[in-house]
């Protein structure tokens, strides 16, 4: 089962968070920090990292700089998006600049961002090969930067395409998960045609991914969560909320900061109706498919396996 | 004349600026990034790296991709800074987030920092020595982040002594022309005791700097200028006021966010008869000679001869 594949990894990223992300002085700034990183989550961007050093034959710890790296630019962008996106809850948890105020939680993503570039500076691996993936995570970091910057701009447009939204999602989620599957390649020195395919399989697997996270929102399980449908009335421009508009269907509660629980189901009910949903759960499938066949490329191993079944994974979580 | 030798040295500086750091899509995103980054500035740490370049003995032109990273990692400072002092103005123009809100200036920051590592990355050098010197320049962000969060805690508390200050301003401004003076030390594989010289030249220097600052605010040329005494009425606990406080003077004005040009004045007046200003002019003075001090180790060459005149210079700007 892959899901005991990835916590089995997890819990050795974990081990090694706590030993290279320490709490250090003023005490204040690395509790705020830390507050996300040591509230556990999947650690997917490591993992991929991991499993995509193991698929090349190495010794998957040798990534572990790498990986931890990727974690931390990951929850970097999760402090200061909150700022931006003004959300008061994570994953159950009170977000950062909820608890510490906004100067103390830029200065947490900050700190954060700095640690990234030290740690992967560490990698076990040829100097010049280290040179290029730092060069390639902060070119990474600018992209994404971009893609938030695109995702807030959307909300005050009303011409977005699903060309847009493919661009945006590429960056915001994309390219974090492209370097996680790639920079292993960049480390060991693969030639380029296995970097770029493990590149594009982490692109492909976050458009998946985010296109997946956006139908949770309104399909998940979990419908009496607080969250349920907040995208629509938040008024984000989902590939979902994209296609019905395409079509000509008007939503009551989209962008209106607050809505009913019946309000809400009559416009999600039109999601459904309209085919929109189901043209979402078509193209994260699609997405994910072209990710796996990426690994083509790969010798046959069970890590690469692993990557392949990860993939699925990605579109099939319930949270 | 050295600010003649700055102003020759900033203005490649400056050329080389705009061809790294050139406007992206989306538009908004860069006009953000760069807006203090175009409106100019003296470039004191890039000129303080090629100076050093040069007298380490190497042709300047090999530390530019140092300079212009640290310049940009300054830029990206002041951006954040600004939204956590929630200042409006800086030198004469609107600060980041007055113009374009605080979502957009926080992912202003965020660009500067990841292309700050994508700069140093390009450096000429060892690949062994590049990585290095990206590990330092971490390390000295996080620092740089410690070193704001001790200042803006310092606000809310009645203990700081004149050994808590020097520790933050060594974090929060020297480190940075710490590493601007050793990068080419670490570049250019040197030993470690002349990296560690000029690492010290430029934290002494800093320190200096800072002192300057803080006494540039109540005793500047321009008195009529808006800011004047800012510091005083913002609560900011510098050196000056550390060492009023310490003899028990009051002053009516502190942290009390406005007051009248009267009120201000006589606490200012205090300042000077209670010689905490002249307290603070030594202090600098004394830093500064250290700084000068350190470069002992280099062999003499007109480059060595500037960065002891540029330290002097750092406590005479009068602005």
């Amino acid at each position: 089962m892959i899901s005991e594949v990835i916590k089995e990894l997890a819990s050795y990223v974990n081990s090694e968070i706590e030993r290279l992300l320490s709490y250090g002085e003023p005490e204040g700034l690395y509790r705020a920090a830390r507050h996300y990183l040591m509230a556990g989550g999947k650690r997917l961007r490591p993992v991929i990292a991991l499993l995509s050093a193991k698929a090349l034959g190495h010794d998957y710890r040798r990534a572990i700089y790498a990986g931890i790296a990727i974690e931390t630019i990951h929850n970097f962008t999760l402090i200061h998006d909150d700022i931006m996106d003004e959300d008061e809850m994570r994953r159950g948890v009170k977000t950062v600049h909820t608890l510490y105020g906004i100067p103390t939680a830029i200065l947490a993503g900050d700190t954060l961002y700095a640690e990234a570039f030290g740690i992967l500076a560490k990698s076990e691996a040829e100097p010049v090969n280290v040179v290029r993936a730092i060069g390639k995570l902060a070119r990474v970091c600018v992209e994404i930067c971009e893609g938030q910057y695109m995702d807030m701009s959307f909300e005050e447009r009303n011409d977005v395409s699903e060309e847009d939204y493919i661009e945006m999602v590429r960056k915001k989620t994309g390219v974090l998960i492209g370097i996680s599957a790639s920079i292993p390649a960049i480390l060991f020195g693969e030639d380029e045609k296995i970097e770029r395919a493990l590149w594009n399989y982490g692109i492909y697997s976050g458009i998946g991914f985010q296109i997946h996270d956006d139908l949770l929102d309104i399909a998940g399980k979990d419908k009496i969560g607080k969250d349920w449908g907040s995208d629509i009335v938040e008024g984000k421009k989902t590939l979902i909320v994209i296609k019905a508009f395409e079509q000509g269907i008007e939503l009551e509660t989209f962008g209106k900061g607050r809505a009913s629980r019946e309000e809400l189901e009559g416009d999600i009910k039109k999601l459904f109706d309209c085919g929109a949903v189901d043209y979402a759960r078509k193209k994260a499938r699609e997405y994910v498919e072209l990710a796996k066949s990426q690994l083509d490329v790969l010798p046959e191993s069970p890590a690469r396996t692993h990557l392949r079944e990860l993939a699925d994974y990605l579109i099939k979580r319930e949270y």
